[in-house]
C-alpha cells in the first residue's frame, strides 16, 4: 500500500477541517441555544444499539442504511444508528417516562452503509427535535416554527416549505380496499408522480368510481397553497380523514404566512416520503442553491408503542454539516502573538498569557525556532516587552 | 423478543439523558473554548475510515479495539474510530501540510469493540488537544499545562499528576541487546512492576551487570519528585538517553510545581503505557474518587511518517463523559411558562415569546390541554396577560 492510498478516505466519509470545523461548532451552539430557549432538553443517544431495539418499527430504508456490528461481548448483532428519531422515541418512550409533553432535542454523528443521493454523505451530523405526549395542531405548528428558526439561525435568507400529509394517501387506499400488490404498484406510481401509471392502475383496480377520481387527481395537486382549495373541491365526498387533513394543513398554512411572510409555501398532497413511519403532516424545508431538504420532518405518532408507551410525536432534524456550508463568516483574525518563554517558566510572561486567555482572548505563544509568525496564526497583535512589564501592541 | 428486552442498550453503549447532557455540552463547549484560547483550531475526523489508515503504526491494541465494518461501495474493510490521535496526525500530515507549529483540537464520539477496565465505556466522546510540528520541551510543557487546565474547568480540585519517559525503558532495552521472545518478558515483568521476575530474567539474559542492575531499579523507581535525584545516583553510567529523559522530567516537574502548586506530581520510570505508541514522555492525571486516570498523554513523533510526513507531536485526550461526572451542577430551574395559543396563531402572545427567546431566556409554551405544570419543565416565572399586553411575573 502506497503513501497517496494511505490518506483516502471512504467515500461520504468525510472529514472537516478548520476553518469549516469551527463554523460547524459555532452553528450547533446557535441551534442547540435556540432550542434551549424554545424548552427542548438535550439527549445524547447511544452511537451503538442491538439492532432488534434500532429498527423496531422503522421499516426497511433504514435497515439498508444501518451498518451491521457483532457485540463481541454477547454475539448479538448491533447497528449504528443511522437515524437518531426512533432513538429519541425509544428514550422518551422507556427511558424519561416524562408524565407530559416532553421537548428533546440532539445533536449526534449518524453513520449511513450507503450514501443517499438525497442525504449528501455517510456521516451526517444530525441535529434536531422532537415533541413527544401532543396530538394536537400546536404542536406541529411549533415544530414548523422552529424548522425555520433554525434555518435562518444558519443564515438562510429565502426558504421554500413543502407540506404535505401522509393521512390523505393512507384513507384514501384504505377505502380502495387494494390487494397488497397493487396497493404497492399504486404507491409506487403516485410516488414518481406519474398520472399515466396511476390512471391504468386505478381504472383496473378500484371499483368506486369517485375513489377513482380522486386517486387520478391526487398527482396533480401540488402547487401554492391555492391548491387546498381546489382539493377540497374534488374531494368533497372523501373519507372524513381526508377532509381533516386538509383542515390541518391549511391550518398550518395560516399559522406559518402570518408569521412567516419571507417563507414560500408549497402544498404537495402526493407526498409519500417516510409512508412507513409519518402518521400526519409532513414538510420539507429547502433553500435555493441546494438540490436537497436542509430540514425535514413531520408527525410520527406511536413510534414509542414497540417500547411499551405509545405517544402522539412530531419533530424534524437536518444534517448539520450541510447546513454549516450556508455560513460564509471566514475565521477571524484576532489573536495575539506571545514570544517563546526564554526559560520553561517565565512568570512574568506565563501571568500575563494567563490573563489574557482568562479574558477570552486567543493567545498564541511561539514555541523556540519557530519559523511561521503571527500572520499565520491568525493573530493581529502581539504582546512586547516594556521593562518588567509585557503588553499587547498591534502588529507592526 | 419482549419490550422488556428491546431497550436493553449493549453494555458500554450508553445513552445520555437531561441534565446530565446539557453539562456535558456545557463542558464540551468550556473546553473547546479553553483550547481556543490557546491557540487550538478545532478538526472534525471522519468517523469511519479504511482500516489501514486507521490502524497504520498504531500497534495491536489498538486494531483489537476497532470496530470492522464493510464499506458496501468498495468491499475494502472500514473501521470506526477507536481513538481520535492517529486521526488527526493523518489529517496534520496530509490535509493540512501547515509549514511550522500546528495546534489542532477535537472532542469526538469514539467507539470500542470492548470495553477496557481503565477506560470506561464502549463509546467514550474523546475531547483533546495535539501539538505538531516542535521537538522541544516547550510543547511538551504547554500540552502538560493545557492538560491541567481542562481538568480545573472541569472542577477538579486536587489532581494528582504521573509523569513517565519511555525512553529510559528503550535505551535500556536497547543496549541490553535482548533476543525479541526476552524483551516481550521483560516489558511484561516491568509492566506488572514485578520486582522477582524482572531479577529473574534479567540474571539470565542480561550480561552487563551495570545495565542488569539498573533494569532491576528500574521498577522500584516511582514516588515523588526525589526519585529522579535517586534515579540519577543509579543511572550514572546508563546511555545518554536516558540522562535526557531525566533532564527533559526534571525540567517538566520544575515548570509544574512552580505554576501548579495544587497538584501532586508522581514520577513513574517504569511506565511503559502506550510503548507502541509513545516517544518520549507521558503523563496521566488523576482526580481522587476516580480509580481512572482523567487525562493522559504524551510525546508520538513520526505518527504521521506513514502519510508522508513525519512530524513531532505531543498531546493529550480525555473522556467528556466521564469528565463531566466531576460537574455537580443542578438543571437551572429559571424558564418562563406561557399559556397556550387561543388560536393556531395568537399574534401578541407569539410576539412576546418570540422577543423573550431572541434576549435568551428559555420560554416553554403550554400546550392545550397539558396536565404537566411550570414547575415540572423547570419555569419559575409566568407570563400573565395584562390588559391587551403580556407581563413575566413570578411563579404564584
Amino acid at each position: 500500500m502506497t503513501i497517496a492510498d494511505r490518506w483516502l478516505l471512504p467515500d461520504g466519509m468525510d472529514e472537516v477541517l478548520p476553518p469549516q470545523a469551527t463554523r460547524m461548532e459555532a452553528l450547533r451552539r446557535a441551534l442547540l441555544d435556540l432550542y434551549h430557549c424554545w424548552g427542548y432538553d438535550l439527549v445524547m443517544p447511544p452511537p451503538v444499539e442491538f439492532l432488534d431495539s434500532l429498527l423496531t418499527g422503522t421499516g426497511t430504508d433504514l435497515d439498508l442504511q444501518t451498518f451491521k456490528l457483532i457485540d463481541q461481548l454477547t454475539g448479538r448483532m448491533m447497528g449504528a444508528s443511522a437515524d437518531v428519531t426512533p432513538q429519541v422515541a425509544r428514550m422518551d418512550a422507556h427511558s424519561l417516562k416524562h408524565r407530559g409533553p416532553a421537548r428533546l432535542c440532539y445533536c449526534s454523528n449518524v453513520l449511513r452503509a450507503k450514501a443517499d443521493q438525497h442525504q449528501g454523505g455517510r456521516s451526517p451530523v444530525q441535529v434536531g427535535v422532537e415533541l413527544f405526549g401532543h396530538a394536537g395542531l400546536e404542536a406541529d405548528l411549533e415544530i414548523l416554527r422552529l424548522a425555520l428558526a433554525s434555518l435562518t439561525t444558519a443564515g438562510a435568507q429565502e426558504i421554500h416549505l413543502a407540506l404535505g400529509h401522509i393521512g390523505i394517501y393512507r384513507a384514501l387506499v384504505q377505502a380502495a380496499d387494494l390487494d397488497a400488490d397493487s396497493r404497492r404498484a399504486l404507491f409506487e406510481a403516485i410516488e414518481r408522480k406519474s398520472p399515466s401509471d396511476v390512471r391504468a392502475l386505478v381504472e383496473v383496480q378500484v371499483t368506486d368510481s369517485r375513489l377513482a377520481a380522486m386517486l387520478k387527481a391526487l398527482v396533480h395537486l401540488h402547487g401554492g397553497v391555492d391548491v387546498l382549495d381546489e382539493a377540497r373541491r374534488i374531494f368533497s365526498d372523501a373519507p372524513a380523514a381526508v377532509s381533516e387533513a386538509f383542515d390541518q394543513l391549511q391550518a398550518l398554512c395560516q399559522g406559518m404566512s402570518s408569521e412567516h411572510a419571507q417563507v414560500t409555501l408549497y402544498v404537495d398532497l402526493a407526498d409519500l416520503r417516510g409512508y412507513q413511519y409519518h402518521t400526519g403532516m409532513m414538510f420539507a424545508a429547502y433553500v435555493p442553491g441546494y438540490g436537497q431538504a436542509l430540514a425535514k420532518g413531520g408527525r410520527y405518532d406511536d413510534t414509542g408503542k414497540a417500547f411499551g408507551r405509545a405517544r402522539p410525536a412530531t419533530g424534524f432534524s437536518m444534517d448539520l454539516k450541510l447546513l454549516a456550508s450556508l455560513v460564509e463568516q471566514l475565521p477571524a483574525c484576532d489573536g495575539i502573538w506571545a514570544p517563546a518563554a526564554a526559560a520553561p517558566a517565565d512568570a512574568a510572561l506565563d501571568a500575563v498569557i494567563t490573563r489574557l486567555r482568562s479574558a477570552g482572548e486567543r493567545v498564541v505563544q511561539a514555541l523556540p525556532g519557530q519559523y511561521t509568525g503571527p500572520t499565520e496564526h491568525r493573530c493581529n497583535r502581539r504582546l512586547v516587552r516594556m521593562g518588567d512589564d509585557w503588553q499587547v501592541s498591534p502588529l507592526a
